[in-house]
């Protein structure tokens, strides 16, 4: 069979819809960990969180001034001024129960409770204040005029975060402004990177003539720790069938993810398919995507393995496709692809080289007025990294489409960060 | 003159842009340190990088497939192939010296080095093997087909990246494949943060009323992080001079950037105006934006002292113009505002309560059909931190606009992530 798809190619291609749920009906889940808040960044949140407080706690000021019976303000100008009288002050943090009547204010500061009895915060710049504790108001402010209500922002019990959450600066501030000092989190799925190849030189090395530096596997490896796996382990290999049996059956006990790259196609040395058939279950092999044809995804019990091709763009495309969503998946967020989105304009027609492939292509983006253009990447081959490193982001051209026409409105998605 | 700000407020408010001139002409560059290349995800490199090879270092296959003169191909078709004499065979890494003539071809796999005089290569899928190693052609190929050439990538010599460069995996692929091991970044600023007021406790702390929990120090720490900082000192500090004076002093000699939140504003106990207008040099107090005017920046020697407002929200669009900007600057990234953006159509009409001020409005984002529409996130104050993890981006209304109307197209800057 080996030798027949070395002649023939791919006899038969897995759409990319259908290579995706392959992969995710065999993806599970890793296990959980508790974790202190403040640590949890970019962190998947394994369950909902719901608030245990009100939020704010009490009916606070939003200004600092006086709070005072609005309808003590109603009709002030500059040039008639309201009358009231400051019967006292609360400061921030201080858990006073003062009350207040009509023609009575307190001095009080952002985030410092209302008394009883005033339903409104006239700010300070409004007012002066006169001789025996007479306050002049020079304008006017509605019954709940700068005061934030107790649970306004939140009700206690109210689902605040969502399982599945990537934890940013600004999720882990409501969690602490609750009062959560741990959460409970998905592991780092572990990953081994392999990049197979007898060309392949490790960085320092002498370089001689038909070889190259290695730069699959620390490109790999960042992809991976960019989508929140942790790297265990990391090597070159080279095209043997008893090495790369070696490695693989070395990596599957310890890994929730195996990654290859090199070796996938049917070339001569090719000796991946034939290892992963022999020692695990395939999933998909070929899929019709370009660059990326001859993505090999299996499974060996709960430990995926996934064999990109070695040229560096079909490589970072397939992970961006399948090993980093599965990453995302096994950590059970809610966005498997977390690449960012936005619609541009293509700058010119871009036709496919074939149609029934999904095919990427790179882009760069300008802002010209109110929109947002997009331009190919000039490029030749999928093995060109400056063709990555000159993108901003990537089309998808679905297996349907015979191409773009120049002012067609596309979505890009942004290359990870 | 404290008292008389405290009264009237701020006297005269700077724009957003001249603080941010202020600040920047204000900011050093931290020093550089070295790092091994597979590291440096995330790192900002502090050197223009020169390409030390051609790329690829040779002419190569870019298909497994026959290695020949592309003449010999011409006119081949399935009903039609044409004919030539396998005389070897070149594998990845091999550093063969085999040539070809006319009427002659060479087995090659992907990667591997062009035999001398082959000018193309045609693929394994359009050609079969018959005895006496006479292969048959069925397509035709151009010359320069299926052959990258020695350089096309990238010349020796060519600046492959620019000084200022976020590294990301694609740029350590990069300078891997130029066999580059170790580079020089600029070292991750210092920062210390403090949140100031009576009525902050600490996670994990009981909750009376009036106060709250400090979501301010988790929140900005993260922040740092995320926009490459790294964190020396974090705590809350009680609404006292001699404490907040304290912790200043204490912090400028080790950090960069010292960070206060709270106090800053002209509230009755906001002595952080007084203490830094003591103990260092202010740049400016009072920003004409909403939120956030209370901003106070200043600097002592080379540490920037950055004071935010309290209010969660304000505190994080403070960060977001100034503080971390500040960060990306000392670290000489070429993007000092690491936020990506997009253009949208803002879904309804939005006026600004007062002209003067640039306005920060969170929105959340929806596709529809090709294209983005932008709704204004449902607030109250600028405290409400349910306002951010609700967002997606922010818009930013410029002082001299009275507002926006519905479907006007906007920029929107995503959350950083």
């Amino acid at each position: 069979m080996v030798e027949r798809l070395r002649k023939i190619g791919f006899a038969k291609l897995t759409s990319v819809e259908d290579a995706l749920d392959l992969l995710f009906s065999n993806t599970k889940t890793v296990n959980t960990e508790e974790i202190d808040t403040p640590k949890a960044l970019n962190r998947i949140i394994a369950e909902d969180i719901e608030s245990e407080i009100d939020v704010p706690g009490f009916d606070k000021s939003a200004m600092d001034g006086y709070a005072l019976i609005a309808e003590d303000t109603f009709e002030a100008s500059p040039n008639n001024p309201k009358f009231v009288k400051k019967v006292g002050k609360i400061e921030i943090g201080e858990a006073s129960d003062l009350s207040i009547k009509r023609g009575e204010a307190i001095r009080i500061s952002t985030g410092a409770v209302i008394p009883n009895g005033g339903d409104a915060v006239v700010k300070i710049e409004d007012t002066e204040i006169e001789e025996n504790n007479i306050i002049k108001i020079y304008n006017p402010v509605a019954p709940g005029k700068n005061v934030a209500k107790q649970g306004e922002d939140i009700h206690k019990e109210e689902i605040i975060l969502k399982k599945g959450t990537e934890l940013k600066a600004e999720h882990i501030a409501l969690l602490s402004s609750q009062g959560i000092p741990k959460i409970l989190i998905r592991k780092r799925p572990r990953v081994s990177v392999f990049a197979t190849g007898d060309e392949l030189v490790e960085i320092g090395e002498p370089l001689s003539k038909s070889q190259i530096y290695n730069s699959n596997t620390p490109m790999i490896a960042n992809l991976v720790r960019t989508y929140g796996g942790e790297i265990i382990s990391e090597a070159t290999v080279k095209d043997d069938k008893s090495f790369i049996t070696e490695k693989m059956l070395q990596a599957i006990p310890s890994s929730d993810i195996v990654i290859f790259t090199g070796g996938t196609s049917v070339g001569t040395q090719d000796y991946l398919p034939e290892v992963v058939n022999e020692n695990a279950n395939v999933l998909t092999h070929g899929v019709a995507m370009r660059p990326g044809e001859p993505i090999l995804i299996a499974h060996k019990n709960e430990t995926l393995i996934f064999c990109l091709p070695g040229t560096p763009v079909a490589a970072y495309v397939g992970f961006l496709k399948f090993a980093g969503p599965a990453i995302r998946k096994m950590m059970g967020a809610k966005e498997t692809d977390p690449r960012k989105e936005l619609i541009a304009e293509i700058d010119k027609d871009i036709p496919v080289s074939r149609m029934g492939y999904l095919h990427y292509l790179r882009v760069y983006l300008e802002i010209k007025e109110d929109k947002i253009i997009a331009r190919s990447v000039r490029l030749k081959g999928s093995g060109i990294i400056t063709s990555l490193t000159n993108s901003d982001g990537i089309i998808e051209i679905s297996k349907e489409q015979e191409g773009l026409k120049a002012g067609e409105k596309i979505l890009v998605k942004l290359l990870p960060i």
